[in-house]
């Protein structure tokens, strides 16, 4: 018959298998992470190569693609090491979930890519194709960040999902002011959008703020070189300023490198995110390997030291198994373990709180999917424009959205 | 290399996975139930003994100490049977260390049988060491809840999980009220705590009601005989508005006999809650193999009708895997799976706000301890003192309390 220390000893090995998994998630988490960063640069390219009809980047674009195919051989390498079989991944039904669409989308690429060599696209509906596919990575990413069961770790994912979020902002500004410059184009509808990525932009990087390290933060500061910062906002405010229709095409060259600069440097941030969540899952690991041994060597001890001369003595629960000093230490024990892992869940709901935003918007989408018949684009513009309108937080209206299910619902046949 | 839909067949593993653990864990749940019962019995025949010098039920209690026994001995089984080695339960740190603190508590019943029967202990030392263990095998059944992944079954595990808590307070309302009536005494204070209990139990049907089936409401509404209420009711009266040390003595005996009744009768909707349980698990399972079933195949055909004659050919990414139109339903596949699991995900988060309210007031009790340096019970006696003295809910005393966490915090040298 197990005894209670047996499954005090049982729940350290849960959380060491958890965080062993957390190690996994997080170095596939690194892979997704430099696929986006590599599509984002395609993303770019493309962009401004469809928008000044083949006149720009047409150079840059093959190396950039095969950049993109070999870290896409990565991450499917990984995907592939997944433990597929087993079916015992917590989470794992939204997590495959996720990346049965990342495949499916990776799967439509190279058509993509032809059509765009051959101009047969036009700039935002490549766009659109690369932000749904990076949308997908980062729903990975989510997911990870959604499974973890360790506080700290928890906490680190969340940073590292809204820095991640908050980069593809970014690259999604350079996409579209790159076309934007390109196209010599822009109207005030355009610029609300441009503006609206900005502030997105901004609220990613304060979540990722809240949830990071003080070193992380300062390497933040410092990756953000003073002279980009300064031509990004000229730039910005030439565009966000401009009247309707004029908008310098040269421009667009120093728009793409000023903002590449930027996201390059994002990216040693998100590198050193992720070299310090594998540090801490190490770290984690290695602590709860040592707390485990430390049972094992007390429950071997208190069963030499009671181990009884008859055997089936032993399996009577009648008697005390161990003397009431011994009883003691156990009792405390298995109170430590409780109130720890208490702390850690009530941690663990402060850390997801900022998930939660999201889960509410998408939630808002689903809504006006089944209600109004949008696609799920429509529904997500549909937010977002009411939140331009209102200078709302998406957020806000989600949830504002979700206070009217009822009256969505009464409308509907 | 494996493709999107082998990812969505992996999804649909998990989640079979995740319903056959949830078979185990009602189980589990439904013993832990019955140990509960018969221990709720022993505690009310304990302590009309003790309170009553001996002079009554010294002939019931061996009997029952003997059931306690036996369902004993097949929980001991039932955790023998978990899978402790794999570390592969989700929730398995919170539910092992649960199970570890019950075990303990279970290994310390003999002798504070002995003492009851040697009338070793008082009526109310003997009720609270009872009150401990029920309480630890209630949280076994709370984390069996907050584990769960499907919105269906999480729905009525808390349904389960607050029909058994409310069950314990009218299993305590029993206790509370022999040894009042047996003790032929009662004072102001102890009416206030007894008109407590009443509406702990109140609170605890109500959230039931709220998570239950109709067919179980109706069943719940029929296990109610109106001839015990009515006499449960009229004894209630006579103690609550009873002048300070005038209970008649010879009231224990009804009053014991009418709450047992009425407790008994509970049992029964508790058992039908399980039964329903299980078969819910078991058709959410066939189900959810059907499904998968039916995605094998669509592989099967899908695989057979596009394998290409090379064998290299078919890892190159770059070719389209499946024609266009047969691509079309792959990805109406995964986007029905993934907002499929959106919709379980919203649903399990409604059903899990009931159970958030418990955590509050774990978390108020965990500051109280912290700050105030008291016991687990003297936190939750100075929680329900406040609630009880300001005639307010339990939540919201608790919430209170953590609202105020940094004054408290400030007050700590």
């Amino acid at each position: 018959m197990k005894s209670g220390l047996s499954f005090l000893i049982a729940a350290r090995r849960c959380e060491i298998n958890d965080l062993e998994q957390l190690t996994r998630t997080s170095a596939l988490v690194n892979v997704v992470g430099r696929l986006v960063h590599a599509l984002q640069k395609e993303r770019g390219i493309s962009n401004v190569f469809l928008s000044s009809r083949g006149a720009r980047f047409a150079g840059q674009l093959p190396a950039q693609v095969k950049e993109c195919r070999q870290v896409e051989a990565e991450l499917r390498a990984s995907f592939d090491h997944l433990d597929t079989d087993a079916g015992h991944l917590s989470n794992g039904a939204r997590l495959f979930s996720r990346i049965a669409f990342v495949l499916h989308e990776l799967d439509a690429l190279p058509d993509l890519r032809q059509r765009i060599a051959d101009q047969a696209v036009a700039a935002a509906d490549a766009t659109a194709a690369f932000v749904k596919l990076i949308t997908g990575l980062l729903a990975v990413v989510f997911e990870a960040a959604d499974s973890a069961t360790n506080p700290e770790i928890s906490r680190l994912l969340v940073a590292m999902f809204n820095f991640m979020q908050g980069k593809e902002f970014a690259g999604q500004e350079r996409a579209f002011g790159a076309a934007s410059f390109a196209s010599g184009q822009t109207d005030s509808q355009s610029q609300q959008q441009w503006l609206h990525l900005i502030q997105q932009q901004e609220r990613c990087v304060q979540v990722f703020s809240d949830f990071s390290t003080p070193a992380l933060r300062e390497r933040w500061q410092n990756s953000q070189a003073a002279a980009t910062l300064a031509e990004l906002e000229r730039l910005r405010r030439i565009a966000c300023s401009a009247a309707a229709g004029a908008l310098d095409p040269n421009l667009s060259q120093s728009w793409f490198d000023c903002c590449t600069r930027r996201i390059d440097a994002m990216k040693t941030v998100e590198d050193q995110l992720a070299a310090d969540l594998l540090l801490l899952c190490d770290q984690k690991i290695a602590q709860a390997r040592a707390e485990l041994q430390n049972h094992q060597m007390i429950l071997a001890a208190l069963t030499s030291q009671t181990a009884p001369a008859g055997g089936a003595e032993r399996l009577n629960p009648a008697v005390m198994p161990y003397g009431p000093h011994l009883d003691r230490s156990i009792l405390e024990l298995v109170q430590d373990q409780a109130s720890r892992l208490q702390v850690m869940s009530d941690e663990l709901e402060t850390a997801r709180a900022s998930l939660n935003e999201r889960k509410i918007v998408e939630r808002a989408k689903g809504l006006l999917m089944a209600h109004r018949k949008l696609s799920e684009e429509e529904a997500y513009k549909m937010l977002r424009q009411t939140a331009m309108s209102q200078n709302r937080r998406l957020t806000d209206v989600a949830e504002a959205v979700l206070a009217m299910a009822d009256y969505l619902a009464a409308g509907t046949p």
